[in-house]
């Protein structure tokens, strides 16, 4: 019912992340009948991203890439008023990008890209460890936190990187896991209760 | 925290119906991040849109125009099994493909693009009513239903056109408004149910 280019841009929008074949078909008919400068808007930026864009060289977020300065640093990388002490390993850029909203991280990153995941064959060899310990001697930092999410695959990564960081000799911390802020216990599932209450802290005495 | 060509294109998907700052966040990331290929996919598609998407000269509804013949037809219009002996008048694409869908409707359409709207200055002299006027008389229907949404201005732009068109001497009919189908009588809403029984129909007797 509907010509074989605008199919075509449904299936494309129908690969994004939480949407549908029928979310896709709104996208595309909000482009055609409401808005045509966005769609030319978007085909101009969507064609200069992968040029614009690149994974930062030292930690993997974001970068622009359009100053055709070498080496490609994002802003938490140039920031000179970043704690080098302190390096978070993430597993994704929106999680670092969570993890900045929160402000409670003032030191640089790492973006893993990916988690250990035996169900999805991804070993110990398709995380990029060199990269990293390239970056560690690089960086010398004192502390190194492991942000990746308390998940299976999560705290599988986090366990294989603690060993594989322990002979450095430095300081390796994990986020803590527990029941969330404004979260009610009842509805905590057992593992989140289990964690939170092996993770309890000592408030007087 | 994101590279500026990163910003522009979660502003350009925040414009996207029902689509926030976040989740156009989410799309951008993903684009970087997951599927190098969607990006170029996308921009490629999108700058073809305009030269290969028209609507339809007959009826409004999306034509391809790849194909440089003139005039512009809409499958639909091309279809010559479709009942040239019934006009459908709706008032977005949207609505017209939902129409489809049922497989209730055997003739043709008139895509209004626009419904009356006092709220957002849309006056009657915004509505394509030369156009539909020159349909009508090329078509020449025995009927047309006014298939405009059971809403405020829905209603407005139904009756607009039924004294427009009541000149012409052909059955105007209204698409039937009640409780729908599995929906419950308790939590149907007073204008909806009132509806239901101002529209009730005769079963036996």
């Amino acid at each position: 019912l509907l010509p074989e280019t605008l199919l075509r841009l449904v299936h494309l929008f129908a690969r994004f992340p939480g949407v549908g074949e029928k979310t896709a078909q709104r996208f595309v008919l909000h482009l055609v009948t409401s808005e045509e400068d966005l769609a030319e808007g978007l085909a101009h930026e969507l064609g200069l991203l992968r040029s614009r864009v690149r994974p930062c060289e030292q930690c993997g977020h974001m970068a622009d890439a359009s100053e055709a300065v070498s080496p490609i640093l994002c802003s938490i990388c140039r920031d000179s008023k970043r704690d080098g002490r302190v390096l978070c390993i993430v597993a994704r850029v929106q999680d670092l990008l969570a993890i900045e909203r929160s402000g409670a991280m003032r030191g640089r990153y790492f973006v893993l890209g990916k988690l250990l995941s035996p169900l999805e064959g991804v070993g110990p060899d398709d995380l990029p460890l060199a990269a990293l310990h390239h970056r560690l001697s690089e960086a010398q930092p004192s502390e190194v936190v492991i942000a990746t999410p308390p998940s299976v695959d999560g705290e599988a990564t986090a366990l294989l990187l603690a060993r594989e960081l322990g002979q450095r000799g430095i300081r390796i911390t994990r986020i803590a896991s527990g029941v969330p802020h404004g979260g009610d216990l009842e509805f905590a599932d057992q593992i989140t209760l289990g964690r939170a209450i092996e993770g309890r802290k000592q408030l007087t005495g």
